[in-house]
């Protein structure tokens, strides 16, 4: 199947939803100023067979990560998705059954979370199919948007929901780890398709007493340290009050795991009682300080030695 | 050398000239409404070692040709650059020198073109080398933009300059043509660094009597049949009036071999001449009429048989 009908017959019918793309059928998508509602955001994600995902993870969910690892960095920032780009290569002699699921996969996000397809590229491949997305959203009003830099000392470190499930979900599908049900499929759910947390994040943007805010891929541990480092300050977290996937499996890697797209953010400790009541899943883990670094504290609140930081995808 | 490495080396000093990347130390870049003036217009192209270049193409001009190709949509569209962001896919051992070279290559441009690095992601690969660049352009006022359904009966069609610098390139490149100095140098040139036609696109979008406007990229015929497809109507061109890049070689490969990123569009011919002052290289091909397809025309006004009416990229 050519570049040509994969995008006629697939990718078209996904994209004519929108009115900004024009139905693919010009050199670029426009979009009239008239429809921007606030400042932009902007963001690009690229995920690659056998670094970010696994070859043999069904198509339809390859193409629901790409888009949701890119919504959870506009989540983190406040913003409402307006648009997406896909940039797309294919490995050659990739079959139609699999572009047919792609492409479903693909037009069920696109409506689930309001994000048109507007444009993009297709190309063939002799390396890993690549999925890169270039997501467009808008923070409204005159708020500035959330960012990694804006924690203040004092503060509490939260996150938005249970951290590790990515982790649990790689090792499940490695066959390296074995896990009851309804565990194992929750784990393979959260690792293929990560849930973006949009209304939180919009919530958060216009939450008095929000100091710093990201979202979690690395794993907590690198991601705290990011927070901490953008803001200028130290980040300890609690052990015991993280609230894990898995109680039954080891901490430190579920802490350090990576691809959870929960969001981590900083707020005034009076103002926590407010967002928990709307969203109960939000949970403190710890403070910013002043200082640098980030420390795991135990119960005895004793520093946790820490061999492994954090996730770093290999070069 | 890893990806952060990379990252903070290399990019980060080419995009902190930007205040909107935010010195990609955040999770998204940020536009404020205030600094956009006018429609969006987004678009994306991927160009990949061995189908949209050759392996051993120097660096600094590949980061100018995945650049170029983007902001030469843009051109056709009538819009001003505003923003780029790169994905890029590196095979596996990519050595210093290179990166330090496509970075160079990447900061020329983001600066001739004053077209700002604001985000991106980096992958490492097991497959060729794969650019992809999103480009974001502005287009002012109450101009909706130019395209390529646009075109009305009657109208010229037009060309910015010579068709066939990138056919001649490419074979040069291949080592399947000789050409003498200085058209041996000049055709690698336009080959591996196209020049985008902002000057001439920003013109054409406050043009009286504009039709249909598009950057000509799979080679004139394709693209006249995409503009004429679009437009409902039947591209006429005048063989003898096409200002082909060499009068020594083949005339049909020039045509239809694709890379040129000039730009093709159509005007009233009252229009013409007072365009023509200001860019003298813009040169009459034909006509749209009634109809469908595209037709050439020798010089007794005989169609000329094709066989392949336009670059098909392999899939």
């Amino acid at each position: 199947m050519k570049e040509f009908d994969f995008i006629h017959r697939y990718i078209k019918p996904i994209a004519s939803a929108s009115g900004f793309s024009q139905g693919l059928s010009d050199d670029a998508a426009h979009i009239p100023l008239a429809a921007i509602n606030g400042d932009l955001v902007l963001t690009l994600d690229t995920i690659v067979a056998g670094t970010h995902f696994l070859a043999t993870d069904p198509a339809e969910s390859l193409a629901k990560k790409a888009i949701r690892v890119n919504l959870s960095d506009l989540a983190a920032k406040g913003a409402k998705p307006m648009a997406l780009l896909l940039a797309l290569s294919l490995p050659k002699g990739t079959d139609e059954a699999w572009l047919a699921a792609f492409a479903a996969g693909l037009a069920e996000d696109c409506v689930a979370f309001d994000a048109p397809l507007i444009g993009g590229d297709t190309t063939s491949t002799d390396g890993p199919l690549t999925i890169s997305v270039t997501a467009i959203g808008s923070v409204a009003g005159a708020r500035t948007g959330l960012k990694r830099s804006s924690g203040r000392a004092g503060q509490l470190l939260c996150v938005s929901g249970a951290i590790g499930w990515g982790w649990l979900g790689l090792q499940r599908a490695l066959g390296q780890l074995q896990l009851p049900e309804p565990q194992a499929q929750q784990a393979l759910q959260h690792y293929r398709m990560p849930m973006p947390q949009m209304a939180l994040g919009a919530r958060l943007l216009i939450t008095s007493g929000i100091g710093a805010s990201m979202d979690i891929s690395d794993g907590l541990i690198a991601d705290a340290r990011h927070l901490a480092d953008a803001s200028g300050l130290r980040a300890e977290i609690n052990a015991a009050q993280v609230p894990l996937a898995s109680a039954d499996q080891p901490m430190i890697e579920q802490l350090t795991g990576g691809d959870d797209y929960q969001l981590l953010f900083s707020l005034d400790e009076a103002c926590l009682e407010g967002l928990e009541r709307d969203f109960p899943s939000v949970q403190s883990i710890g403070r910013l300080t002043h200082g640098s670094g980030i420390v795991l504290l135990d119960q005895t609140q004793q520093p946790i030695r820490l061999d492994q930081e954090g996730f770093v995808h290999g070069s």
